[in-house]
Formats: structure tokens, C-alpha cells, sequence
């Protein structure tokens, strides 16, 4: 991080009313930043907030959360939504999705955005770090989020998170392995997506956690 | 079916002393084809029988039973098996997969071979007679067969594949979404195979049945 940028986005830090600066505590509070009672959907990793800010400006009846643990990176895409989404229902977390569990009370989150998450492709042991992998399911589960939404341009974490999520009994639908070339006329790309969409097919699926009737 | 081609396949059909001709009956003597008490894999739909013939070829330990409806080529495939494989445990059986419940018992199987069966990719109705379809897992389910290894070209009919096994509660394992780009040394390819590799992915996945400990 340099220190022009780091003196930029502590500004937008202190004053980006879209960002959630202080700690959220488990008493479900995580309400109050909105000003109704929709369903919440939680973006992990959101990078530049291009897919979120899009998704939350076309369905206005939902509540937005996006979690990014790079602190200049939220800033932007804090910066941007304040920009070109000013009335959605939009904010941002400075966060890391492993403190999900002390983040968000079960019943919390009505859908989990995954896209694009670090492949960790090269050591069979960084396959935990997945976001997809089986202990980070659990952590879904115990949250009770009836679905995931999980895009891909990684063969290999695409295949392995088929895996895992059959592994933890979770249903899959909706599985497209090139989305691109598929109809799917409501994909909103994210600036990762639209980079490398050229290059290979991007790989989808949406995922429902076991014993659940959603 | 070209008369010339019947002709010949009349006489490989009565004399070709690997195809299984009468019918086999529910008392599990499918078994009485061998002379051992190994495993049995069985493939649908074998074609002109590469597959199973030189997978039989590298696992002389194990016996194979390939199903084909086509009389034709069924007759073409026993053939060639005769000629390259003359000491494998390998027979062919001229039957409908329709028909795996009438032909085999609960726990003959030991293992599943599908590759590259029609996608039935233009009616939606006709999902159905996909052999990845809820109907045929529920058989394979009901033979008490082990493990599926299931190979496609078809993008939709994996797509549908992995849903499908995901639904029926099936663990999925070794998914591999271009499977020539992958380290698979054992690869065995069928005809089709060869000849369609080069103009896309090849999908392939292994799938093993509800609680089950295999």
C-alpha cells in the first residue's frame, strides 16, 4: 500500500458514510444500518464493488453488505457506490470472512455472494484457505444461509469446490461451466470477470446447505 | 442397419463366443460367465467397445460386462474385443439400460461405467432418458452399485450431470473439467473420445451413491 494512497483512503475510511467502521456485535444489530426489515445479501471479498454496487442498484427491495479485508480497496469501492448507487441499500465492512461467525447472527444472511475468490492453486495444504472448502461450509451452515452464489474463471477450485460442497451434502442448481456462452441475460460481471472472461470460461453454480426446504 | 452389415452381424451375434446370448435371469448367474469370483464393472452403451476392451486389457483382475443396444455394433465390438483381448474377462450383452434392473442383481455390480451417452440436449422432456437422469441414479442406486465413473463432451448434459447426482445425494470425487489438459495418465478413451477431445473440454467425474462407505 503506498502512503498516497494510504493517507486517501483513511479519509474515506473516517468519512464514507456507506462504511460500517466500527465493531459489529453479535446482537443481531447488524439491522440497524437499514432502514427496513429486507432480506440480506452478503458479498465476501468484494474487490472493487463493481458486482455488488450493480446488483444493489438493480434490486432496490434488497440489503447489501460487502465485506473487503483490504482497506484501500474498500475504500474505492466505497467511494464509487457513494457515486453511482447513492440511494441503495448498500455498505461496506472492513472485514475478514474469517470472523464471519462473531460478524453475523444465524438467520442473518439471506444469500452469500462468492465471486472470484483467491484459487490458492499452488499447495495442496492452502486448499483450506478456500472459501469453498469444506470448513468454511460449516461456517455457512451454522449461519444458515440458505444459498450461495459462486463464480469462478479456476478449473481447479471450481472442481474441487463441486467437491466439497457435495462432500458437506450441500444441493447444487443452476450449474453453468461457461457462462458466458450460456443465456443468462441478469449477469452482473465483476471488473476481475469482464478482464478475464476473454481468456476461459467462467464457471457458476448457485448451492442450497443440506436439510434445507428453501 | 444396412442388409449387408446385418448379414455379418448375424453371424458374429451367433458365433462370437463373448457376447452373452440368452437371457440372463434374476438369480444373479451373471456370474457363471466367469471363471473367478472377481469384481464386476459393467459400461452402458459401449459402442464399438474400445473403452471396455483396453480397460479390460490393463486390469486382468477384474471382470467386465459391456451393454449395448445396437446389434450391429455390439457384433463389431465383441469382434475386435475377440481379436485384441483374447484373454480378458470381457462379455457383451445386447440389452437396454432400461433393462438393468431385469438383468443384474443388487451388489453384482461393482462399478458403473457411462461415457459419453446422448446429452438428448434439444426437448426439455427429454432429460429423462438422460442415463445421469433422478430415474437411472435411483436404479444404479437400487442395484447397490458402488461407484460411477461418467465421461462427457456435452457441456449441458454435465451441467445437468452434476445437479442431478447433487439432488439424488450422491458424492461427487477426481471431477475433472477438461480432463486432457489434466496429469490423468490412465485415461482410457472411448472412439468418440478421440475424435471429439480436440474441439472442447472433455468433463469427466466419479460418483459414489447416499451413505454409503465404499
Amino acid at each position: 500500500m503506498r502512503a498516497r494512497n494510504k493517507k486517501w483512503a483513511a479519509g474515506e475510511l473516517e468519512n464514507n458514510p456507506r462504511i460500517i467502521r466500527e465493531p459489529v456485535s453479535e446482537n443481531g444489530d447488524i439491522k440497524k444500518y437499514f432502514a427496513n426489515n429486507n432480506p440480506l445479501h452478503l458479498e465476501v471479498g468484494c474487490g472493487k464493488g463493481r458486482f455488488i454496487t450493480e446488483t444493489s442498484l438493480r434490486n432496490p427491495q434488497i440489503n447489501y453488505i460487502a465485506l473487503e479485508r483490504e482497506a484501500v480497496i474498500l475504500a474505492a469501492a466505497a467511494r464509487k457506490a457513494q457515486e453511482l448507487a447513492p440511494d441503495s441499500q448498500l455498505y461496506f465492512l472492513l472485514a475478514d470472512v474469517d470472523n464471519l461467525l462473531d460478524l453475523f447472527m444465524p438467520g442473518d444472511i439471506s444469500r452469500l455472494y462468492i465471486n472470484f475468490c483467491d484459487p490458492w492453486p499452488r499447495k495442496k495444504k492452502w486448499a483450506k484457505r478456500r472459501l469453498t472448502h469444506d470448513n468454511y461450509l460449516a461456517k455457512y451452515q451454522e449461519l444458515a444461509i440458505p444459498e450461495i452464489h459462486f463464480k469462478t474463471d479456476n478449473q481447479i477450485l471450481f472442481e474441487a469446490s463441486l467437491e466439497s460442497f457435495s462432500r458437506m451434502k450441500w444441493t447444487l442448481q443452476n450449474v453453468s461451466l461457461n457462462l458466458h456462452a450460456s443465456n443468462m441475460p441478469d449477469n452482473v460481471m465483476t471488473e476481475y470477470e469482464e478482464k478475464f472472461s476473454p481468456h476461459g470460461p467462467i464457471y457458476r453454480l448457485e448451492a442450497l446447505p443440506p436439510q434445507s426446504h428453501f
